[in-house]
Order: structure tokens, then C-alpha cells, then sequence
């Protein structure tokens, strides 16, 4: 059994392998593959280049991808307006096959802000959204008050709802018990989790195993052990950026990955992703403000992280 | 030697005694003194509730305090729009007299979105801003980065910008040099410290002396000792709420507050504050979600932390 | 294939089957199996209670594990005295089948210590010794001083020495560039990690992949996973606790660990592995103070992730 | 009213100015002034250096503190044997005045290797005993077990016993309520608090203020605040090594401690006090491994934080 991209999964769980589109309830999206996460590239006045996005599009749809994550963490999402996050949303429905799942990150600080915002999402054509821990008041998002918000959004969201944990932005992770009590919603699907804790995610997909719940690992670095615990997919940037064929030898394909992924995901963040988009063709340029270009000893080093692993 | 509010500060810096707005320079406004960090009061729909704000600036300015800090944490601005940020700072600056000095929070994740907001937080009425640091990408906001932020931000802002530390909030400290480079752009005033790192706060004060750099303590539970070592005031929700008479006795009351002071600030949060609001006659009630009220067993361990040490 | 214990690892590094103990050079020692990190009886004086370590002793014998770790942290090596430290060694020696290796714990907190205790371990019968990283200068222990501390240690080891990282007992994690020069040591076998960080661990085996390094799972609750990239092993109280049959169906078996093992590892320590023991026939009794025996609460939640997992 | 070395502590809690060693109880041991805990030399076989001990002694006395604290951290207590250690405090008791207080660590992992240690410190000459917190199973060090650990420990104790908490090193602060609850034992005095949490040390002496209950700074670096909050001294290492005369201006001299003090306490540790020493004439001399001596990069960074304040 291999998924749409040729990655041998030997241990994760079963599925049926209907595709999500043909099914009539939100429950039945089928979560299951790798999604790239797109960077959102920027003209020199910092406005959005819609041009160049369009342009890394059709260079994304060479590659056999399951759907992609628009506004995720890689995405900038936090430095775009409400208004140039369903723009930009917008933009990619118009260039994505219907047949690839898009999911939109809605995700904002107030319960009130993040309905609004998923509302619109879907209206511009996402499939589901991915719904980010609210972090300024990490000392208070217990799992009463997360239980709380995610629970107000997937009520009143009109697609399926992917909860997202990313401690390394937020400081929080969304409590192991809040995500086992919010898996029985119908409408939350399942849980993109960028924390990379193994045994964490083991359990989180024991706890569920009677809901149809699915976990997505939120990195390269992880991805081939989540799979050995029973995630069905992944979301990962340099995954999708640098592997343009068949994953016939996933095993060697994840440790050549995991060095430069690790360099990006837990070092450089999106300038250091931004600036290996360049080198694969893709159209990279600068991060909003207060992001900052790497240094050229940065440039360096990453460079000889992806040419050390035979990718450059 | 006495403050206005008749708090000794027997070891603090010594400055001019002049009043601020008299000044022609930005550079001399003179911080020294305590604020009230104002909460932001919210109807049942959650709209904001400009009435009870305005009854709550009438009992507040019963008590001689140096001014008000509107957007700061505790006004929950996270879960505010641009538009509703600015509308309350307009709100306040009308109802507060002349001589009371408005600081008014102006930091957003982006650095355009900061400029843009602190011109209008300018044209509201606000004597100056205070700007958090960004912190969604905390693992790239080194000081290469916040320098570059802030000094932006401060090129172009019309007011004095006051620079904010949050780390309980933010998972990030705003780095000891960049704080000290940051001292010597003529437009930036001072710091508000909430980490209560005394060692740090000493430092700031020892490597800044030469410039004329304020440091307020941002919570009362470290108000005392912040001014053993050089700050020159406070943000401090609590100490004003209860606090409406002189402060003979300095350091009777900085014991007396230390312990719901801490309930507050490192348990509560903001729906402890506004628990705490309703028992001193101001209007605390409901924040916006995802906060959550207190439970009845927090309210309960609230009520004594004030009750045991005398104020209510 | 399958290990001794019919634990299907799919996906980790292959390696020749020969027995460690007929070979002639310690760099050929075959760490690959599974460990029981056997925990340390006391009478009720506290001291320790020989005839009870024996008859656990007795009872591993009929679980067909690779050898022992004695004096880990579950033997509470830091409450023992060097004397005791050997002594216990020297008394599962003699128990132990000549062909179980017998992995000893001489990590002490100074460099000469250390070479001392690991000497007279290998005297009393060590096959190789678990050299834990020093940890109460915590923030001087960067690789410079790791990499000097374990080379003198293992430069004077008449057996072989496995590097141990266990960052929740001592605030500090063996850094991966130390690890990588360190697996070049002929002295130095592998490294018990207890960490369970899965990147880390994938990225340990990719870069030391040239060497004969081996990496063991220092927990039950991401075996499977460590497995997955490439560990040849792992030091796992509750797995052989509870499981004497064939491990004929490893992905069910790690799924219904994962929950009571988490709940020891994370949660309770010691005693709670200690209280766990004797539902399965061991000895376990006290600790050494200061450590205390459970709760009747958290005895009872115990027991729940047991009983719950379908294992008493 | 000014302490024995002329530092103006004007808002510290008053108490009785009787010498501690006229007292027939020992509750009654006046812990306030300035404790130097000394260094231990070595020789180059990394033995204990008695000659340079006894030199340096010599060169303490000519500072008015109140006595030494013997084996805290800064003596590298964790990498002497127990027979070491003992030997180290009588010697030094040996050398010392009857006048100064002798305050020896006795601190061990176990509550009987404690308990041990402790008799043969009092044997040995200790005045007090200054007793850490154990710190490996950290997890498992809650209120509860401290709270056990410490009462066995003072119950048993020949001498007085000041609680430790040093988090830098442990990883872990002795909480609140087991110092309050701690507080009540009559056999123990104080508490030497060195994680420098401001808010923490004022909340202790509010809560304890019905005890005569005694807290010390564990650092130069926040001493004038602590003494501002009620702490009645300090246990600094730099601050008697540099100061010699009177305590005149004690505020400039808090301020030109601060830097090189923070840059040995958070920063090089042992090595950077032992550097330090050299430059003010004592013997410092290398560190036991794993401890290595600073780089030449970190020497000139630390002379340059001396000799920037005005101090080589």
C-alpha cells in the first residue's frame, strides 16, 4: 500500500482510500498525504506578489501533493491583514485543481474573530481550515478555555476544522486531553501537530483511535515516525520543495531530509525556507518586516546543509 | 522626597521634576510615576462597552495617578480590531484631563501594521506609544531583529515610543543589548519591564544612565524593588484599584498587595483583574473568548488573597 | 526478522547478528535488544534488601531480554553510596547468565569519580558502563566540557562506554555535535536516550551512520518510533514488567504501553514503577527518601492506565 | 542604621542587633550580613589545596563579613567526596574566627546522606548547616516530598538549618508554600534564596513575617533590591572579593557590581569566580573536571565587565 506519492507508510493506520471530495458529510475528508505549506512571496513595497505566488503554484503542481496549506505558520499569516488572508486564499483556489484539498489557516486570537475569519475561508474556497491555538494568554489557555474556543469555531465553521499545534510559535500545546475530548466533534477532523512529540502523538492517536480522527505531523524531521505511529500524513515544506518524483525509498529520502529540515524548522524559520525556495526554482524573496533576511554566514551554512545531503 | 501619590521611593533615580507636557521635545517627557493599566470593559454580545469605560475613567480619576496605559495587556488588545484599538484610546483621550498622560498600545506583529497603528494612536489623543515586542516568530526575534523593529517604529511615530517586555505573554524577553541600543534613539523614552527580573531591571538602569531612559515596573508585585534600583514608576492594575488615598506607608501597602498581586498577575489574568474590578466598585465583567470567567473555586481563592490581607 | 524478544523493527538500521560476547574488541559489543532498567530494593531501615533484588532477578530470567541495566535511574543511583553503587552490580552479576549483557550506571558528578566508579564497575562484573552526563553546573556543560569529561572516561574504561542522556533528571540534553564527535571513540558504543525528542534521535543516527554507533530508546513510549529511524534498542522498565510472551504483534503491544509507561515516566518515577512492580509479581516497595511512596489518588490513576490498557 | 559594613539597607526588617553566638538557642543565630561562600582550590592532581585555602582565609579576614558559607555551589561541592567536604569545613573552622559564622553545605540526594553529612559538619565546626534541595528526580520534588526531606533533616540536625535554592543549578525552586510551611520548624533559620525571583523573596518574608524566619540573597546581583524587600543579607561571592573598605555608597557600589557579578553568575560560573580571585589576590586556580577553565575569549570579556566598572 503506498499514498499518492509513492511514500511507502508501513505502520500507520488504515483507511479507506475514498477521496474526500466525493463525500457528502465534512467527517469523511480524508486527511491522509503531504501538504506543502506555502510561503506567501512579497513585492519590495512588502504588498503581496499575487504574480510570483501564481508562478510557485504552477511549479508546486509538478508535484503529486495531496492539497496544500495556505496561511500556516510559513505562510506569514500573523503579518497579513484579514483582508490579505482570504485574498491570498482566494488567489490559490483560482489556481488549484479541484481535485487537491485546501486547507486555510483561520486561526486568530479572539473566538469572535476566528468565526468570522473561517467563514470567510470557506467562501474563498477552502476546504477546511486550520484553527491555531489562540498564545498571548498562554498562562490562561487551559484546556477548559481551548475546549471552549475550538469547540464555538467548528460549530459555526461550514467545513471540516484541522486543530493546530505549534509550541515552538505559540509557547502552548493544545493539551493532550483537550484534543481527545475536541476529537468527537463532527465537525473537527483532526489535528496538524508541529510539536514533534512522539510519544505524544502515539497517544493522541491511541486516545482517538475510535474516532475517525487524523493526525498530521507538522514536519519533514518527523514524518516518517509519525507514519510508524499512525498519522496519515504531513505537512512539510522542504518535503515538497526539493522531492519532485517518487518517494520509492522513503527511508533514505527522510534522512537526507532531516538535516536541512531541522536547520529551517528549528533554526532559520521562514527566511531560511524563503531563501532555499530560491534555490529550487521557486520564488522565495524577502519576509515581511520585522522578519529579516539570513545573514550570509546563515545563507552558508544552509547551503551546505542541503548540498552535504546531495540536494544541491 | 514624594511622588504624587505619596509613594517613597527612597532609592531611585533622581530626574527634574518637570511636568511633561510643558516640554517642546518628545525626549523630555518625564514617565516617573504610577498607571493604571485600564481593562476594556465588553457588553453580553461582546461589543465594547463605552459607557461602563467611562464610568470606570470617573473613579479612576478619583486616585492622583500620573496617567493611563490603554492597549496594554490587560485591555485584552489582542482580541481587539485596529479599528476598535484606536476607537477606545479616542474614547479615553476624551474623558481624561489634559494632565493626565495616555500611553496608549500600539504594537502589532508586523512592523508596517505597528507604524500604521501608532500614527493612529497619535491622531487619537495618546502621548505616547507603548510597543510590545512581536512574537509569533519568537525563535527569530534575536536582537538584530527587534532593533530593526523598533527602530522603525520610532523613525516614524509622531509620539515618544515607550518599549514593552511581556514575557509571560510574549515566551520572549526583549534582549538586554538591544534594550541598551535601543536607549539612544531620541524618540524612544523608556521601557515597561513585566518580566520583574530585578537583576535585569538594575542593569537596564546601570547601562542606560547616561541617557536619559526610564524604566517602569509592570506589575506591583516587583514595584518596590524595581525602584530600590533605579525605575522611576509602574504600570500596576491592582495598586490602583484598591489604592485610592496617599501612600504613606509605602512599603506596608507594597506587602499588603504583593500577595493578590501575584494571584493576579501570574495566575488570573485578566478575568482575575476584572473579578477584582467588580468588588472595588469599578466594571470588571466578562472578557472576550477564548477568556474564560474565573470558576467559582478561583474566585473564591481570589477573594481571600485580598480579604487576608485587608482589603476587602 | 525479528529480535530475541519477536519485536517486528521494521524499519531500523540492519546489523550483523553475531553475540556480543564472542568477540574479542568492545567495539563489537551488540547492544541491539531490549533492557529491563531494574530498580533497587530497600528493607523498611532503607537499606538495601539483597534477597529481594534476587528473587526479581528470578523472575526477569524468564523474560527473554538482552542483558540489564543496573544502577539507571530507575535504580536511584544518586541515593546509593559508590560502595552500594558496585556492590548491587557485583550481586546481579552473579545472578545474571553469563550470556545477558549487564549494563552498569558510573556516572558521577566530577570526571575522577567517574573514571574510579566505572573501574570498579567493570571489576565487579560490568560488561560496559551508562555514563550519565554531569548536570549540577548545568549551564558550564556545553560540548566542549561533555566531549573532554566523556573521552577521559572512556580513554580509561577497561569495558565499553554508552553515553546517557536523560535531560528530565538533569535539566540538560548530551548536545548532538558532542554525541557525533564522541561516536567516533572506540571506547564509545551508543547512547541511551531518554529524551525521546525523534528528530534528535533520527538526526544522531544519520550523522553517526558511518560509524558502529548505537542508539538505544531510553523509554518504552517512542520505541517503536526510535526504532523506526534507525535505534537498534531500548531500555524499557514497564515492557518487560508486563510482557513475558512473544511480542508478536509489536504495534498492539506499544499502543497499549504507551499509556501507563507515559504515566510512570512523565508522571510518577520511580515509585510509581516501584507500585506497578508489585502488580506483577516483583518487589518493588519504598524508595529511598526523599522520595515517597504514591498517593492512594495517584495510585488509583495508575492503576487506571493499567487496568484501562487491558494489562491487569 | 547601617550593618557591619557600612551598606545602608534602609527598608530591610529590623531585628535585634544581638551577636548570634551569645545565644543559648538556636533560633536565635542572627543570620544578617555578608557571607563570602569560598572557592576550594585544587592542586594540579585536582587534590584539595589546604595551604591555599588557609591563604586565602587570611585574605577574607580582612573583610568585616559575618562569616563564610563553606561548600555552597561556588565550592564545587558536588564533585568533593563526603570525607572531602568535611574536611573542608574544619579546616577552615580552624582558621576562622569564633566570631564569624561558619555556614557548611550538607546537602545530599538522600534525606540519610543528609542527615548524615549534617552531624558531621556540626562536628566539624558548622555553625549552621545550608542544606540544597535535592534536585535529580526533580519531577517528584513537589512541596510534599521537600517538606519531608527538610523536617527529617532539622529534626535530626545537632545545628541550625538554612533552607537552599538555587535554581540555575537544580532545576528546581523550593516552592513557596514548603518555605512558609518550613518556616514554622524550630530548627530552621532561613533561607538563602539564589534564583533572584524578587517577587518570590518579598512574598516569602510577607508570609513568614510572624516567624523569625531569615532570607539571604544568593547574588550580589540582587541584593540591594532583596534588602529593600526585607532580606537581611546576601551570600556573594564578588562582592567581598572586591570590596574592602566601607560600604560608603552603597548603591554605586551595587551598581558597579552588577555587570562583572551577572557575567560570573548567569554566566561562566565556578571558572569565571576562580579568575576573578586571581585578580584580587586570592588563590583561584583551576576548577575539578569536567569544569574547564574559560577561554581566552571569556577571560577578556570578563575583564573588560571589571574593569569597565572601575574594579582592575
Amino acid at each position: 500500500f503506498q499514498n499518492k506519492f509513492g511514500l511507502a507508510a508501513p505502520c500507520r493506520r488504515s483507511f479507506g482510500g475514498t477521496a474526500w471530495r466525493s463525500q457528502s458529510t465534512s467527517t469523511s475528508l480524508d486527511l491522509s498525504g503531504i501538504y506543502p505549506p506555502i510561503a506567501t512571496p512579497f513585492m519590495a513595497s512588502e504588498d503581496v506578489d499575487y504574480r510570483r505566488l501564481e508562478e510557485n503554484l504552477l511549479k508546486y503542481a509538478q508535484v503529486p501533493f495531496k492539497g496544500l496549506v495556505v496561511q500556516g505558520s510559513n505562510g506569514e499569516y500573523p503579518f497579513l491583514s484579514a483582508e490579505e488572508r482570504v485574498e491570498v486564499v482566494r488567489a490559490v483556489r483560482q489556481s488549484l485543481p479541484q481535485n487537491k484539498l485546501l486547507m486555510a489557516g483561520s486561526g486568530c486570537e479572539s473566538t469572535r474573530a476566528t468565526v468570522q475569519l473561517t467563514e470567510k475561508m470557506a467562501s474563498a474556497g477552502a476546504d477546511c481550515v486550520l484553527v491555531v491555538t489562540p498564545c498571548f494568554y498562554k498562562g490562561k489557555m487551559d484546556s477548559r478555555v481551548l475546549i471552549h474556543h475550538f469547540t464555538q469555531v467548528a460549530d459555526q465553521s461550514p467545513v471540516p476544522v484541522v486543530l493546530y499545534s505549534v509550541p515552538a510559535n505559540t509557547g502552548l500545546e493544545l493539551p493532550l486531553e483537550a484534543v481527545v475530548t475536541l476529537a468527537q466533534h463532527p465537525n473537527i477532523l483532526g489535528l496538524k501537530d508541529s510539536g514533534g512529540d512522539i510519544t505524544r502523538i502515539a497517544l493522541i492517536v491511541h486516545r482517538t483511535s475510535t474516532q475517525r480522527f487524523q493526525v498530521l505531523a507538522g514536519s519533514a524531521s518527523f514524518l516518517m515516525a509519525a507514519y510508524c505511529v499512525g498519522a496519515v500524513g504531513g505537512v512539510c515544506a522542504l518535503a515538497n520543495l526539493c522531492v519532485s518524483g517518487r518517494w520509492d525509498e522513503a527511508k533514505a529520502l527522510q534522512q537526507r531530509l532531516i538535516e536541512p529540515n531541522t536547520a529551517v524548522t528549528r533554526g532559520l524559520g521562514v527566511p531560511g525556507l524563503k531563501a532555499a525556495m530560491e534555490w529550487f526554482g521557486f520564488h522565495g524573496g524577502s519576509c515581511r518586516s520585522p522578519l529579516q533576511p539570513l545573514t550570509e554566514a546563515q545563507t552558508q551554512q544552509l547551503r551546505k546543509d542541503f548540498s552535504n545531503n546531495g540536494w544541491i
